[in-house]
């Protein structure tokens, strides 16, 4: 049991050791995609993620920590307002971190929240606006670490399209080290992207082995709508002739050998590059 | 057991089902960084991955196959070959294989090459080479896929200092996508480093959050060593002071959001630009 001064909200914080708790094991159920898409919701972890998603006012469903962190400030700022937005708010044992999280040393806050998206009809990129519409990616990591690089370099959204990985899963989410809670996130089936794609108010740039321009080369002097295909493919042809313009990323030796992940990330650096002019 | 057609060198290879052979326990063990360390091999998955390395004489002690690809016109080259080099050959069942790439839908190749490490006191780079110098980095998918970009842009080695995650375990191998078979990589403690670094012919270039220069204004005309720290703290100062150069990678919002092998992918494309300038 947490003793008093370890308590922000006495009575209102449930403490909960059971591994069989009936919340804990709806956090734990969190990992599969059904329960994901069933719930609108999805697990984040770590103090400081949970933290800055909790200030930003991002809708917080549960809260759990650790018994042991109970007295940290942050800890307690966190509660409070967990549980003044409504949230459920559960003080734990490491044993139980440990199982919602399935790690042998877990972190000592965990965060569900509620899943956004964007709605794709409502996004009007601005003059140097970019975003990032990603096909049948299937690698949660390659796209958490995608969302990750386009909060860093300023894109103002990620697309997802068809049949790519959910950005809610936990591997996802741990990938993007936080940008989940920053960068907005759309999704389109591959018929609806081809129709929004023609209101696209400015240039739709893919990387292709057999694009005709080096990456370099290209005036990105609009908003770019950067697509890129999945991991093993690319972008197949429907989607190769959405595009204004196929570049290719010049590389020695075996053809096609960059991470996807890395390959976003030097396209989106170039992009960027073009805008930022060195003097 | 197979068939007649399916035995390249008949009486030559041995057909293995039982889960508890020894050699296959052995090539399980590989698994473990210590095993690693006695025996001085390493496990690669893939009969693409396998034949290229098989076909550039990587020495290869065991090659395993499952029963279903014995026919494989690659799998009874690369079969024959492996025994012309004195390798164990195995054909065995899928079970067998899902307990050696511990997967349920396993590779049908699976080869055990030895390491292989370049000595430090033998790098002599090109006028225009790049080597990477990795230290304390922890996360064997960011170390593959490291090595992977170095490949694609033709990098002339990848150098791991101090405590750097083992790039031939499992998963480091699995990230460099074949990379592994063609990127000298050599080994150095911290203190070797720092007197190896001093013979470096060129520059030292690290990036470092308080890195004075864009890490597009700087030069990278002479042989370039590029020092990149770990995943959670980046070089520290000893290291930053064996840098001639510290450059920082402009971020928007929050610092240092880049990820590791981001960062590095982004770093080797700005000194390959910097190289093949565009006409």
């Amino acid at each position: 049991m947490a003793d008093e001064t370890s308590i922000p909200i006495p009575g209102q914080i449930r403490v909960v050791t059971s591994l069989t708790n009936p919340t804990i094991k709806e956090i734990r159920a969190l990992s599969l995609p059904k329960f994901r898409k069933e719930s609108g919701l999805f697990v984040t972890e770590g103090m400081k993620l949970v933290a800055d998603a909790v200030e930003e006012d991002w809708p917080i469903r549960i809260l759990v920590y650790g018994a042991k962190v109970a007295n940290h400030p942050v800890v307690q700022r966190v509660a409070q307002r967990a549980h003044a937005r409504g949230g459920d708010v559960l003080e734990v044992s490491e044993a139980v971190l440990a199982k919602i999280t399935r790690r042998e040393n877990p972190q000592m806050v965990v965060g569900v929240f509620e899943q956004r998206l964007t709605d794709p009809q409502t996004i009007r990129p601005g003059p140097a606006g970019v975003w990032v519409a990603l096909e049948g990616i299937k690698d949660p990591g390659n796209l958490g670490t995608i969302i990750r690089t386009s909060d860093a370099v300023g894109a103002e959204g990620v697309i997802l399209v068809g049949d790519t990985v959910d950005p809610f899963g936990v591997e996802a989410v741990r990938a993007t080290m936080g940008s989940i809670f920053h960068m907005p996130l759309a999704r389109l089936s591959v018929a609806d992207f081809f129709e929004w794609r023609k209101r696209w108010p400015g240039i739709v740039v893919g990387t292709h082995l057999s694009g005709k321009h080096d990456y370099r080369a290209v005036d990105y002097d609009k908003p770019v709508l950067l697509l890129m295909g999945n991991e093993q493919s690319g972008i197949d042809d429907r989607f190769a002739a959405a595009c204004d313009t196929l570049v290719k990323i010049p590389q020695v030796g075996r053809a096609d050998s960059l991470n996807l992940a890395i390959a976003t990330g030097v396209m989106l650096f170039e992009i960027r590059r073009d805008r930022l002019k060195l003097a």
